[in-house]
């Protein structure tokens, strides 16, 4: 019998996510970092995104329940960045076993108070319910100065591809960064606002997986250059950098392509506003969405395939 | 050492509640049926709401999965119906185990669909993740025009307490009325409107968990008259037709309070509006939240305690 293992996350989205009614004041529906509202008499669109934090999947049991906290809250910030917006309100679903201590939940609440304060977000509620693990539901509300969204679907041929920071080993010992990373809003939102970015998304599931969304949200190509992609400390620890660079996931980096003729003018004014965070090109948009390369160190081309994380599917490990 | 299960859901969100970060723009925050923002500009305020739909808990393994579907969006249609307000928007949050049949997600979404376009609905989009047992959060934003939320705080001393429908049992055998309720977005928009119900919140823990609830955000007391408590037939083919109708929960009708000066007007408009749906008196507010009675059918007052559902607890069968 079929089952969700058979499909992975991908094959149930594409199954699903055509299927899901629509209404005509919605600008981009699912399959996006967030989904695009536009209400008649409004300056701003207003963006929508959920993220679940679950135990054992996003978290362990002896993770520290104020970064978790911070986490779900984060996740959330991060796909409002994504669309170069700003996030506003926040409702949290928290399922939990009846025995979870008193001082854990604080802890959860303490860290996602402390989010919301930092990204200046109001909590509006939510619901409790009992379950087997500790889960915390995170709706996120954003907004966007009208029509200024940036789409995973805009790309073009001959676009340069960039990417913020380092990426790989967000989960490696020694790494807390899928804890602790620093949601791009700042760099989202000058990327959108100078139209810097012709199609964006933030790294949640690695490299290999988010590339080819993007590419094939814009029905594009690529031609990647491995020696190019930055690698995390974490990454750089390991044998098998590139691999991690490519697949672990949760990096929360921003992705996103430039326009060549912006790329002088891109390049110095992002160098003016984030003078200690790289933006790194690591590839270029190709006409062809079946041309898809991994220009390898050793110059040698490789086709370059799906990977990183996917819900559903048995991931062997590195 | 102290657990969720030592304060139960209600002590939780005592605790927490007050301490999450608002916004100016937030004119009613965590604790109501659902949160109400107002942007300037907008001829409407925006309602939030969020609703989690969890495997044992929510519904069983062999419940069809389309009715599990309709279930979590007819919750989020209920909460916006009891603010007065109109849905729009759903996210989703997915959990399950990589083994679910793809039969089985296939009618969650055909259950969900059909619910959105039953109540002209957009999904926008959400998550899926992997998680030990099925579950559906979705989170709903309507709308409401400005000023207009029925909010469970605006009960007054004198008020009267009505309830729409008939009470309890939506859990008993033979009734399948916790997934095939129909959310009172007719009746709520109505009161709303007419500016009939001074509060209003929609029964989903039982009226013995809800009713409280209603009273604390109003500061008030109430003497409610168990003869007059509208019992369902579910209810009434047991041997404690009172104690179905007080604590069984999902119910998923509207309570709602109305002045005394306006109960004529009400009872007439309300009879030509919805002739089918009775709307019973079932008490009436009291000045001091400390009074509150049950008049047994016997004539004899006892203290109405609060009961009914409260995640967390230990709950005995009745």
């Amino acid at each position: 019998m079929p089952s969700l293992r058979t499909i992975g996350e991908n094959g149930l989205l594409r199954k699903i996510l055509p299927l899901l009614p629509q209404r005509p004041e919605v600008r981009v529906g699912p399959g996006d970092d967030c989904a695009v509202v536009r209400v008649a008499g409004s300056a701003d669109d207003w963006l929508f995104t959920t993220d679940p934090v679950i135990e054992r999947r996003h978290f362990l049991p002896e993770t520290p329940a104020r970064l978790v906290g911070r986490k779900a809250i984060a996740r959330a910030v991060s796909d409002v960045a994504a669309m170069g917006g700003t996030p506003l309100w926040i409702l949290v679903d928290l399922v939990a076993p009846a025995a979870t201590p008193l001082a854990r939940i604080r802890g959860l609440f303490a860290g996602m108070i402390a989010a919301a304060r930092k990204w200046d977000l109001a909590i509006l509620g939510g619901d409790t319910a009992e379950g087997d693990v500790l889960e915390l539901h995170v709706a996120g509300v954003g907004r966007v100065p009208r029509g200024t969204a940036v789409l995973r679907s805009g790309a073009r041929a001959g676009d340069l591809v960039f990417v913020t920071g380092a990426l790989g080993g967000a989960y490696l010992p020694g790494s807390r960064h899928h804890l602790l990373f620093e949601p791009r809003l700042e760099a989202g939102r000058f990327l959108a606002e100078n139209k810097f970015a012709t199609a964006m998304m933030d790294l949640s599931d690695g490299l290999a997986a988010d590339l080819p969304r993007l590419l094939d949200a814009s029905r594009r190509g690529v031609r990647l250059e491995a020696a190019a992609i930055p690698l995390s400390r974490a990454a750089r620890a390991t044998p098998h950098p590139l691999h991690h660079a490519l697949c672990d996931g949760e990096d929360f980096e921003l992705l996103f392509t430039v326009a060549p003729r912006n790329r002088a003018r891109f390049a110095s004014a992002w160098q003016r506003k984030f003078p200690r965070l790289p933006a790194t090109c690591i590839g270029k948009i190709l006409a062809d969405p079946k041309r898809r390369t991994l220009v390898l160190p050793t110059g040698v081309s490789a086709p370059f395939r799906p990977g990183g994380y996917q819900h559903f599917l048995p991931h062997p490990k590195a």
